[in-house]
Order: C-alpha cells, then sequence, then structure tokens
C-alpha cells in the first residue's frame, strides 16, 4: 500500500433483500421444445428462483438475435449447442423484482439490462476486465435459460442499470449494439477513414456507432439495395454492392491511393475479408465480427504481414467498458436507432417475429413481454 | 530483411526543379522592426531564396495566432524568444512558386500549408514521428522568417499538400486547428465525456473537433458569455462561467457522481487546473494545452498520483499523424469553422486585424496576401 | 450476441462452505489501541466472522508497510484517517480456513494473499479491471481490521490464490511489490533507459522489476549510500546522490544528449520532482508512486507540456493484472528480493519490527504470525 | 502555435561535402550475374556516386540474410522481383565516405548502418514514423544495389550512426536484430509469457531479445534439436519439438490452463500457425513473421475472432524506434548474440560463406569486405 487517499465519495449501494410484491410460481415463456425447427409457447414454465448472488429479473422486452434464428432453423451450430428444453433469447430490459440473500450491487425495482456472458470470475480475462472472453463463459438463452420468458434469473455481477434516458425499446438491444460498439472502439476509428463490410443488424448499427465515435468518412458493402440505401441514411459517405467492379479501386483511391485506415468485417465472407483487406492501408487496423461458415484459405501473408496490419478478433462486449461507451453515446443523443429498430411484436406474436426477421422485411425485431 | 513483399504502388513523385514564372526580388512583408509595440509593413522586403531542400511558397492567406499577439505585445515572452527584424507569423495556406534543386518530394503550382516546426531531423522524437517535441525546433514566425509575407521558404519535409476539398479560409488555420486536433486526438475522446476548460481560438475548434471526433457529452467553461454561447452552438452540452457555484458537482453528477473522463485544459489558469481535475474522474485523461504564466502551486498527489491520472503534455501537432487526422475531419465535413473564422483583412490593414484578435473582437482573424 | 464459440475449458470451481477445522473464537493481533504512538498486543481479539461473500484467512506472515510507520508515530494523515480500535496491516500471506454461504470463487485450504483494495463494485473503475482506482475504495488495515493478526476476513473477490513456486516470505510482500510492479508496467520500461528518484522500500523492488520487465539501463537516486549500493547490486548501472553536481547532466549525457525515456518517481520530494523531469527526454513517460507532504510548486509548464511529456499517477496495483504481471515475474525467477526483504521477527516482537523499519536498519521488515 | 518553449538545446549537426580521402572507381562487388543459382564476384564494379541527398559508405562486414538464400538459389520468389545485375545484400556495417551536396545530417567518417528500406517520403506511413511499411518501399540489395560491395550508396534518412559501444560484428547483423526486436516490441513481452514459433536465425535472436526485454518464460518450437539446445541457452524455459505429443496442453497447463499471453510466429508453417494459436490464450497477442509459402486454410473464427485475439503483422523495422530499441537493448549488454553469429568469412569466399548458411551449419554467416 503506498498511497493515503481517502474514498472520494462513500458509495454504499443500498439493497433490499425482499420482493417488490407478488412474484407468480410460473410464467409464459418460448422454449426450445425440441431438435428442430421452431420455439414452442408455454405458459406455465417456472419461474426461476434466484441463488443467493442473483436478482430476478421481470422481462418488459426482448431483442430477437441472428442467434435466434440458428436456434430457430436448429442449423449444425445449434444442434450442437443449444440444450433442448431451456428458454432462449438473450437481449433484454427489465425490471428487478427480487434479489438474492448475498446480494450487494442491486436493489429491487432497479430498470436494467443485462449481460449475458456468465463467467465464474477466475480466470485471467475475468479478473482483468476483460470477462468477455473468459475461458468458461456460459451464455443466456444458449447455455442456460433466457429472457424470451416472463422472468429470468443472473448473477448481481452480469446487471447493468439503466439511464433514465435510455427508453425501454433501445434498451432492449443494448447487446447487439455493444457488439457493434465494441468493435468499433476497438478498432479506434475517430478521425479515420472505415469500411464496412456487411451491413446486417450489427454493420448497420456499426455505421451510425462509427460515425457517432468519431469516423470521417464511412463505406460500406452489402448486396441488399436497401441495407445500402440505409446506411447511407445513418452515415455512410458510400455504400458499394461488393458484386461492382472497381469498387475497392474506388474507395483506394478516395484514401490518397492507400486504401481506409480501418476495416471492420461483419460479414463472414470469405471474399469480404479478401475484398476488406485489399482496401485496406499498410499499417491499419481490421476488427473482425463476422464468422465465416468454415476456415477461409486466407492470404495472410499480403494481408497481414506485409502490410503490418492490425488484426482485432471480436467477441460479445467488454464488460462493462462497452457498456459505459453505449450509455455515453446514447444519453448524448448521437445514435440513430429508429430505422434499425424495426418491428415490435407481442411475445406471443412470436412466430410473425421471428418471420419478419428472419426474412430480412425486418431489421432489429423486438418482442414485448410484459409493461413496466 | 524478413520480407519478400513487393511495393504496392510504385509512388515516384515528381517534381520540377524550376519556377512556375518569375518571381520578383522583393516583396510586401510584416516586420518586426523594434524592441516593442507593433510591427512594421514594408514592401521591399527581400524574397527569400530557397535552399537545396527548400521550396518557396507564394503565400495566399495567413491566420494570425495568439502568439503573434504576444509577439505585437512583446511581452516578456517576446522579449526573451523573438529576433527583432525577423518576419512574423506561421499559419498560412500558399503555393509552392520554386523548388530547391536536391527537392524530391514537392511540386511547383501545389497548393500547400506547412508545418512550423523545423527540425535537423536527427533526434529521436524527430525519427520517430514525433518531431513536434524534437528537442532542436526552430518555429517560422519565431525563430526565423515567417509568413506575414508575400514568399516563405521552408524545408520540403514540412510542407502539407492540400486536398482539393480544403477551402484557403480553413487551409490557412490548419496550424490551430491541428493544436485542437492533436490535443483532442492524444486524449482519446471517442464515445467519452469531455470537459474543456477554456473557450479561446483552439478551445473553441477544440469544441467541434472533439464533436467530430467521437466525443459522448462535452461540457465547457468561459468566462466570456459570448464564447459559451458560441461553444454551445458549436455542440458543448453545457457551458459554464468558471466562477458559478456548484458546476462542477453538476457535472460530476451528471457523470455518474464520478467525473468526466476526458479534460482538455485549454485556459492555462492555475484555478481552471483545479477546476478541471477536481472535475475529473479517478482513471481519467487531462490533455494540457493551456500555458500558465508562471509555475502553478498544483495539488499532483491528490490530482493526479491518487486519482491514478493520465496526463499529457501538448506541443504543436504531430507530424503529420495529426495532418492526416484534419485532413480525414475536414474531408468528410464534419467540423464547422465558420463561426470561430470571424474576420478576414487584407495584409496593408494588418494593425486592424491585430486589433480585432486582441480585443476578442474576432476569434481567428485572417489577413489576405495574394489571390491564387 | 454474435458469437457462437463454446467455451474453451469448463472450469467449475469447487468449494466447500464448511471449515478446515476448528477455528477459535479469541485470536492475538495488533491494534492501533488509541490516538497515539505505537500498536498494543492484545490475545483476545474476538475471530472476525465471514460474510456470506467473504472468506476467512488465517494469517501465516505479515509485511510492515511505509503506511504502518505513519499508523505507528500516527502523524496528521494517520490521525485523520485511522479509527482508534481498529487491527492494522495489510501485506500479508495465509490460508484460507472458511468460506462465507454464498462463495463460489475460493476454497477452504488455498494459501492465498489478498488485494486489500475493498470496493462495492459498482461504480466505473470497478467494473472496467482498475478497482484500484474505485471512488469507494475501503483499504485493510486502514479503514477496516487489517492482518496484523492470526485471522481476517476479506470479500472473496480480493482474494489471491498463489503459486505454488511463490514462498511464504515473498507471498506476505505482494502488496508493495505490486506497487513497484504497477509502476513499472504502466511506464513501460521495454527496452527504455530508466531514472527511478528515490530509493526506498518501494524504489528498491522497482529497481530489481524494471530489469526483469526489460529495462535497458536504470539510473537511480538516493541520499542514503547503502540504498545506492544496494540498487547497483540489484541491477541499476548507476546509482547517484541527488545533491552531488551534474549528475542530471551526466544522465542526459548517456541518453544520446537527450534525457532518460522513463522517470519513475518514488520519493515525492519535490526536488526529486524537479530533478526527475529535468532528466527527462521529450515524450518521455514520467510515473509518479511518491506522496510530496505538500502540493509541489512544479513547473508543469516546462516539464509537461513543452516536453509533451505523458505523466501517470500511480495509486496501489491493478486488480488483477498487476498480480498476474507479478506471479508471472516470480514464477520465472526473475526479481531478486532476497536483499530487499531483510528481517523476519514473530508477532510478539512486533516493537522490534518496527523499530527496524523505522531506523532504516531492515529494509522490507516481515512479522511471522503462525506456521503452516 | 501554441507554445512558446525554447528549443531545449540547439542540436546543429555539422558535415562535410567532400569525401575522407581517395574513393577508387572500381571495387569489389557479389553481382546476381545471371538467373539462376549463385552469385558472381567482380573486382571491376563501378563505385557508386552518391545523389545530393545520399552518403556513400564503405562497407566494412555484410550479413548473410536468409532472403539472400532465396536469391542465391534463384527461386521462384526471387525470378520475379530480382533485376539481374544488381549487387545483392542488405545487413551491413561501414563507414560514411562521402556526402552528397545537399547532406545535412551524416558525416564522413560516421561509424554507420542503415535502413535498407528506402522510400519516397510522401505517403502516410513514411510522414507517421512507419516508413517501415510505406507502399513504395525499395530495398537494397533486392530493389537496387546493395553491399555485397566494397561501397554503397543510401539516402542519409536511412543511416543509423553507431554507438561506440557496439562492436562491428552485431553492427554487420542490426537489420535482422531489428526484425526480432520489433517483433518482440510490438507484441509487448513484459511480464509475459511467451512462444516463439520456429528458431530461425529471427527466432534465435528473439529468444534473447524477449528475455532481455522483459518476458516471464519463454517456449521456443523447432525441429531441430540443436537450435532447441541453443534456444535454451539463450533464455527459453523450454524448447519443444513441434512433433512431440502434448506440448500445446504441457504449455497450456503450465499458463494456468489459460494458454501464453504472446506468440511469435517465426517459422512461417502453416501447423505452427495452428499449434501457436491453440496454445495462445484468449485474449492474447500474435506476432507473425514468419512467410507462408503459399496461403494457408486458417481458422480465423476460432483462433482469433472468438479468442478475441490481436494479431500484428510484422514486416521489417520500425524506422527508427526499433534501431533505438536496439541500440538500448545492446549498450544496455542484454543481448547474447555471440552463439548466433557463428561464422565470419572473408568476402573472396562468399561461396563457403553461403553454403554454410544453407546447410545450416552456421547460423549467422557474417563476411569481412574491408578492415576499418
Amino acid at each position: 500500500m503506498s498511497t493515503f487517499a481517502k474514498p472520494v465519495s462513500g458509495v454504499s449501494p443500498s439493497h433490499r433483500t425482499g420482493t417488490s410484491g407478488s412474484v407468480p410460481s410460473t410464467m409464459r415463456a418460448l422454449v426450445k421444445h425440441h431438435a428442430g425447427v421452431g420455439l414452442q409457447f408455454v405458459n406455465d414454465r417456472a419461474v426461476p428462483v434466484p441463488g443467493p448472488r442473483d436478482v430476478l429479473i421481470r422481462v418488459l422486452k426482448a431483442g430477437i438475435c441472428g442467434t435466434d434464428r440458428h436456434i430457430w432453423e436448429w442449423d449444425a451450430w445449434a444442434a450442437g449447442r443449444i440444450p433442448v428444453g431451456i428458454v432462449t433469447g438473450h437481449e433484454f430490459v427489465g425490471i428487478i423484482e427480487k434479489v438474492g440473500t448475498a446480494v450487494t450491487r442491486c436493489t429491487v425495482g432497479q430498470r436494467v439490462s443485462a449481460e449475458g456472458h456468465i463467467t465464474a470470475g477466475v480466470d485471467f480475462n475475468s479478473r482483468t476486465g476483460n470477462a468477455h472472453i473468459a475461458s468458461d463463459t456460459r451464455i443466456l438463452g444458449i447455455d442456460r435459460d433466457g429472457i424470451f420468458a416472463e422472468y429470468v434469473t443472473v448473477p448481481e455481477e452480469n446487471v447493468w442499470p439503466l439511464h433514465d434516458k435510455i427508453p425501454d425499446k433501445v434498451a432492449a438491444v443494448m447487446d447487439p449494439l455493444g457488439n457493434a460498439v465494441h468493435t468499433v472502439m476497438a478498432a479506434g476509428v475517430s478521425a479515420k477513414s472505415v469500411l464496412i463490410t456487411g451491413t446486417g443488424i450489427i454493420g448497420l448499427m456499426a455505421v451510425t456507432v462509427a460515425k457517432a465515435a468519431g469516423a470521417g468518412r464511412i463505406f460500406t458493402t452489402d448486396m441488399d439495395a436497401r441495407r445500402r440505401e440505409l446506411s447511407k441514411k445513418l452515415g455512410a459517405a458510400e455504400a458499394f454492392d461488393p458484386r461492382s467492379n472497381d469498387w475497392i479501386a474506388d474507395v483506394r483511391k478516395s484514401c490518397r491511393g492507400e486504401g481506409v485506415d480501418v476495416l471492420l468485417e461483419m460479414s463472414g465472407s470469405p471474399a469480404a475479408y479478401d475484398q476488406g483487406f485489399s482496401a485496406l492501408r499498410n499499417g491499419g487496423v481490421a476488427a473482425l465480427l463476422g464468422i465465416p461458415a468454415k476456415p477461409p484459405t486466407f492470404n495472410i501473408t499480403q494481408h497481414v504481414v506485409f502490410k503490418g496490419a492490425t488484426v482485432l478478433g471480436i467477441n460479445g462486449r467488454k464488460m462493462f467498458e462497452t457498456w459505459y461507451q453505449m450509455e455515453e453515446l446514447l444519453i448524448s443523443g448521437k445514435l440513430e436507432l429508429d430505422e434499425i429498430i424495426t418491428h415490435e411484436f407481442p411475445l406471443e406474436e412470436f412466430e410473425k417475429a421471428h418471420a419478419t426477421m428472419i426474412s430480412g422485411e425486418g431489421i432489429k425485431v423486438v418482442m414485448s413481454i410484459a409493461d413496466r
């Protein structure tokens, strides 16, 4: 100990170990009921009981993630990972209804979201501010019961108390927004030219986030004309069809003939890898969020070694630096999410909600589960 | 040598060692003619002759810097530094008229600005991308003839070719804009709350730069109500009179009770030092550009050591990372400089130009010296 | 959620919520029994009872810190901070004897040390890997009962399980060693020239740490000839008496005439501040651990602003990055601590132990409280 | 301009534009005389004439690089890159014999090495301290005449004046040593566990550099038993045969079951890529220097994205940060190069020199060309 500083402020979070009122014993929920397509709506799922360090949250709204599509469609990944019988879903906003006996950081009544990556807190990354890449992560709605339900329990360490200025609809999608913010902030876009390959949900979020976070010119690619238009509306200087001729040369030319400073790869397409790195200048930074379906044959020598490039693998969101960054961006009014969160359905219309998302008609689709 | 990569592009800058036309032998200029107040307008100053590695630039427009005020008023600093007889001024835009015999990087006819910090290129900082803090820097218009004149010579390494999209008026003030950009970028403001103490010329530029570079909420302080208004127009969430009560508590409160992420100190006032650091959260970053008139008694233990703060001394602009950042911010249309560059006068009205700047009536005042 | 990765390894820390055996109800301890000089030895202090998230640790060995000297001597700082009646001390090694009902990360029987900075875990720094500078930190042995006793309780988040290769004597002083490691690592010394002003306990530790962490030449200053000799033994290229002539010029000369890359200020002396910064090159990094008795008049303009220096306030140790770094340095055998940990006394000889430390006869003095 | 600081020291490098004595008109040299195996010794090569910004250096000693082996063997890469007729070689030490008319930074008589990457100085990387990855690099002995000759010319910006403490034999190989230093320093090894896959010349240098630069435990792999032994002698904790069983699990186990902090890939082998990344912990840093013969099929999703890894492409050496780092490491006596620089031959025995290097009998082989 070398310092004598008194605590600047004696924050002493109070809490109540009771509940806010009556919690029912059963609830409505979407269950991955069989090893096949779809989810099942039930109204008699047992309400979970929080452990001593957990909180019980009443879910208000939930976002449907690209991952939920995989679970719905029961592809190879889902079949290999998801335990049949769990409640799925992991993007949400809710109200704390009950706290465990050893809870000290949360209070009944708080409006919250939560980080879905749950770790034991004992490995290197968990203990150094990088729990998002802990080696023992278990994820809400993937490895254990999630939030397509009226109630969910999470460890109090995972809870994120929400700023009053953030509306429920936005709070419900802070998980994927956090992916975009983490990608953008990890790469560092301030006063830099940026190429975003792939403008799916997170790619589109990355456009408004990159603009808010200080990017200079933003270039995007997508095969879908509507998403290209939307990315321009959100701040892209130009949006290219990746199949068009010469767009890489055009991007390079507009960046002193050298290429963009930053690549945010959000498609997982091997072709986008090649195109994106071809458009990147020597010494540039590439942040990789997209997930190729199978290992690509990647010219790492040309694209990374000779270029002196920096490549960042992006997984989840920083716990909790990314959440603080999101909060600052949201409360300063710099993000445009209205055109990204396109649809909202009641939980009971979950089939329509999933169909709207899967068809591409909707971008981010939210389900409302309860009122405040 | 470990790599086999072929050059990606064979940039081979051509140049002409002639001139673009007739360069006269004498010129109009403002000279620091005596050890006292003011400058003298002359029309028979000898046009400088570029050395083998220099270029001769015909000056179009020039900005008046706060430093030029010190030189005009001949305060203690100026009396101790400025050689009587030199041409002053260092912010400018111009056209290359002639290149020295060994010049390889510049071409006659290029529209350029230039970095005013001239170094021998042999010390650690000069050889590692930090020439702006070289130990042997000599500055245009301070240690040698500057740019309040029709012509100036600078080493070709110092020349900055201008992007077509940047208008002359803005190009003329890239030197102080670069101070603001360097301060903002060194601190790192992306998705962070920022306090700027002091909104003089560079402080105001820092407001628009911080906003463009991705700051969340920006708070400013200034004793001048007009500048507070202008800082809000440029993007500040709030602008405080530093003499008002409780503003520090208000700022801290709006930042989770912890304080702002970033402090940009641009006033040089010891009181602002104390206030700014009091408003800074633990672990925050403070970038110091302002220059106290005399060494302040600074509670470095409380403000820096206990807080675990990072303090960055800011001097000049990075050569040339800052210039690239400015270019990207300018050509992406993110900076609002129209209300900062308030006045323009012909060179002959230099007394009025200086008076307008010194009185505070004008903010950034530009003198036009020649047409394109 | 954007990623599909399965946990690489399913670490599932087991624990027992019982005890390892019989824990007595009272214990030996050193108590700050009155508002004056000294400590009182008692043998009937109640053994603390761990809360649901706490562990009870049986203390084996404890280090005496410079802070403990302030508490012993009851200076102004101690009188203003320390609650009379507490058990003091915060550097230690011990064995977990009991775990609280909600503990999941610790196991009875583990040999551990612990981070003495206890936070509520709710502010920005606590949630982003920087709990060492949390705004609500309470410190073992300063704000609450410490470890000069047979037993202590700490929250399980603060526990550091010890690598088998680290002997008890060293484990007992990982707290101050962590100060040195945090300072050295924050500054970054790899392949750099380093000046350490002040070689008290932590300064001497910083010499061996800096050498191990990759510093090039290390220069030190101290008024005490014996410590200068020891610093050379530990790896310093030269050790100067700060009162001698020309040593700053000598250091600068040996560093290309420009100055050292890194300053580690460990004395808290205003003169050392001036000397250290005078020896630092432009663009250098200064890490400040020493604590001036009162705010110094610091020429921040010359020493920080013009130099473009980076100044880092150092407080505590990173939780827990510093501890991982320490472990790696210790188990790779790179640190020489034998000549720094000079004395060991049984707890009952606490007066002799403190006197040995206060007189300067000993450097780091350890008290043995129990056997394994 | 915002700062008033006077230059701290007025370094004013003098120079002589004459020569140190008589320079002959022809010289001994090794020429790539035909599109096939081998080099030709000639003794009537014209001595090059420095341009206005160049210096003429009399070569004392030269190192043989792995690249020179490719040129000797005339493989596909060499056939596609090397202009027949050039003098090859790029690692060297020499004395400046003559300076061009516009040279300001160098002096006749200086003992120097030089950076072999020559750029026009106009692109982003050249102007921001990263000329080593400039888009227009031309390399000594590859794209233009090199240093297997009595004389060579290089631009003065490329010259590195040598510290007196660095012997000629070491100075001759600062180019490849710089590759190792750049790799190690880019990754950052201080207090970290490090795996080096592949201990060829640069890999072995990386072992001693990593140890000197502050690495904790160093693990290496190589198929050659002699190199494994040598890497242990130079500081590796363990050296594995990459074909042995379980070595990856052993490395992970010894690193908390999580993996090493840092991977330095120096083999270019696709298998080593897979092994190295498998041994790397989540959130680890991989620096890639080795060059795969063809694009590998790389599981970037598992190895980079999910792990949240940072991957750094390494090319050349930073100009000139790496050279300063090398100097500090060398003059502080921390590098062990005696067992790496195994052989020295006179230029005339170039065939034996190349054979010794190609056979693997020698590690780093140096040719002596002239005496001081």
